[in-house]
């Protein structure tokens, strides 16, 4: 019977550098004999990537807030049942690039939906999976920008004012003091190379329960 | 300064008349000087016709249960917000073909999500809104399905067994047995000319209240 696997969430506010250093995190971890599945949210499923085209799509540009909360938990179900949980159970480790804690950030601290609404999907829709271990890469919201800048035009999200992304970051900093164990906050502005030394290091104690 | 309009919904399994009678009702309403918007669930809205074309779509055979409910109030959340809302406030009424019955039918007794589960999500995601008339056209299942055959190949919802839409059936009568002042229930193995003359007695109390 194989054990668990690992699950590991990547969160940070736009441009911090989750994409770039989960290529690296990936590669550590394969090196190590890790068999791993890396996903994205929103996406990550069939059903899942219809959803991110949609919600993330300029062309909708009024989505009520409420939806927006709702399509990100439709797709986030739908990603842990198809290919999260089977992965786990298979022994597999999963990296996923967001997860729940997003949704507190953006759609809660950024879009003003009640935390306890936030909870009570996340009872129920998640089946009750929270990651083993979150890497929040932490950063000001001006670097971050301008890191992202680079990539071309601005996704639906993207395009808030910086208000917005202040409360993110707002809201990912204090989800991380209060659930410290879960949580390892990266400083960001270091080298991605730095960024992923720290995350190897956070990783190291997973080895350790697993064994 | 206008009188608030009157939110009037359509229900029932598949072919049982709902797009029929709207189309006769509509007239009627329209004769009568009514100013009308007419919407259909899912859909009504940008995000929510595409929503409907993925809800709906064949080619996601695997939906999960939690995340086709979280889809279809995605889409209702919408429509209530975007266009339900303010044609009520501006003093049209509203002919809506499906409304949250049908997730209490279709998601919840045909899909297996709890009650509460759907009664929370009705709480905020349709701020509150309730129909002043709730027409329910009541038929049995193989009627039905027979009557939606002539219309081609069916769709992700269509494509379920008898014994779903049983659930579905008795699920929507309940619903009208528990709040009978809402709800009107027609019988709707009548010709399509008396289901119209059934629903529209059933409006003339709106017309009194409005008064
Ligand atoms: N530590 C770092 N120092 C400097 N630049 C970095 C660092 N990490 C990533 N970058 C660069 O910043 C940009 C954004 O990085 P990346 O796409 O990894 O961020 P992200 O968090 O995935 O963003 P998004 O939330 O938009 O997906 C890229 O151009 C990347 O090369
Ligand atoms: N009272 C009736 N008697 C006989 N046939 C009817 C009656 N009402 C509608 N029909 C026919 O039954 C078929 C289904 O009707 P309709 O499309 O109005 O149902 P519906 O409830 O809107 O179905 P769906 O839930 O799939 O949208 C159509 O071919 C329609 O012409
Ligand atoms: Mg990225
Ligand atoms: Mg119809």
């Amino acid at each position: 019977m194989n054990q668990r696997g690992r699950f590991i969430t990547l969160e940070g506010g736009e441009g911090a550098g989750k994409s770039t250093l989960l290529a690296g995190l990936r590669d550590h971890l394969l090196q190590r004999g890790v068999n791993l599945l890396q996903v994205r949210e929103p996406g990550g499923t069939g059903l899942g990537e219809a959803i991110r085209s949609i919600v993330l799509d300029p062309a909708h540009p009024h989505i009520s807030p409420e939806s927006e909360l709702l399509l990100m938990f439709a797709a986030r179900a739908q990603l842990v049942r198809e290919r999260i949980l089977p992965a786990l159970d298979a022994g597999q480790w999963v990296l996923c690039d967001r997860y729940v804690d997003a949704s507190y950030a953006y759609q809660g601290a950024g879009r003003g939906q009640p935390a306890e609404r936030i909870a009570e999907l996340e009872r129920w829709a998640c089946a009750g999976l929270k990651a083993d271990l979150t890497l929040l890469l932490d950063l000001p919201v001006a670097t971050g920008r301008a890191r992202a800048a680079g990539r071309g035009e601005a996704d639906r999200i993207e395009a808030e004012a910086d208000a917005f992304f202040e409360r993110v970051r707002e809201a990912y900093r204090s989800r991380a003091e209060a659930e410290p164990r879960r949580f390892r906050v990266i400083d960001a502005s270091q080298s991605a190379d730095n960024v992923l030394q720290a995350a190897i290091a956070a990783t190291a104690d997973l080895f350790e329960t697993a064994a």
